[in-house]
């Protein structure tokens, strides 16, 4: 099979992650948000907010990590963070199922590509390096926006706390982004008082 | 107003792109592609198809062009270039109704950030450079990936010609992608030849 082609699959079994829905719903509520539009969400994010990195953190490289932070979804879908399976760290069978995925979907480009987008994607998985924190930060505020923005959202579905946001949700950007935190915190905690 | 109420003024007002329909639907034609997970889906083309691009240009940069490259579709929406309305060259009207879009969304960001966004986004709609000739190939060629995915999706319901494809599609993918548009082009002509 020619490079093209192999690109081409790989480009076309991605469009499925636009069809992963995940827990939380768009800024109006109108309905839930899918992967594929979140991963273009958290991009822009991270250039918008790319003076809340740590010094040395590569913008550029958070850009594309989060690009492709998500495609594993295709195959184990989205486990909502709030949810009744959902915890803040993966599950052993969780890692095993999204290692599966990576291995068939990054497995679909010419091989020098789908070894550096697993490494990319095992970066951020790992969490340890200042870009794959940072891009945590991200993942972890974008959903909390939402749900500020269209009055509570999954907080109300899941009966969130103020102290399971800030266990489950608030370390991991305070991590890579702690200023970030500091605000948005703020906000959810006055929202937190009034429900 | 401080730096961060204004970024995130921002990425809220950016959400409803993901509530802005395009012709296109997705691979497996079950609906519409909507202008978020379009943005993200072309991000994700520019870093897998970086080697079809002309020596010197910035993939980094193309991929921040191709995630901004929509936003005015908030105020505007999606002319579809097939369609009674659409032409492969904007109108004055339209022209004009994006920059007042620009004007607004861009604005809502903190001055420095508004002009970065604004000049890039100009950047791309001008495609003059090296950087916004690959943005502009990519942007036009995914539309024709997702239509030969799905058995002819909009080419059917605009009754498009594969004279119409070269000459309103094949032109600008060629202009950034030569070798790109060799290969899509023959796959696009078979499929016209069946119908």
């Amino acid at each position: 099979m020619d490079r093209l082609a192999q690109q081409f699959a790989f480009l076309n079994e991605a469009d499925r992650l636009k069809s992963v829905l995940r827990a939380t719903t768009l800024c109006d509520g109108s309905r839930q948000e899918n992967s594929g539009e979140h991963s273009w969400h958290l991009a822009l994010y991270a250039m918008v907010l790319a003076d809340q990195a740590a010094p040395g953190v590569d913008i550029a490289r958070v850009v594309r990590m989060l690009i492709l932070h998500d495609l594993v979804e295709i195959d184990t879908g989205d486990v909502p963070i709030h949810s009744a399976n959902g915890t803040a760290h993966a599950s052993e069978a969780q890692m095993a199922a999204e290692a599966a995925a990576a291995d068939r979907i990054f497995g679909l480009l010419p091989p020098d590509q789908a070894q550096d987008f697993r490494a990319l994607w095992e970066e951020f998985e790992a969490a340890e390096t200042p870009d794959a924190i940072f891009a945590k930060s991200l993942d972890r505020v974008q959903p909390v926006m939402q749900n500020i923005a269209c009055g509570g959202g999954t907080w109300a579905t899941y009966n969130v706390t103020a102290e399971q946001l800030q266990s489950r949700v608030g370390h991991k950007v305070a991590r890579g982004a702690p200023a970030l935190w500091d605000w948005v915190r703020t906000r959810a905690a006055s929202f937190f008082e009034t429900i």
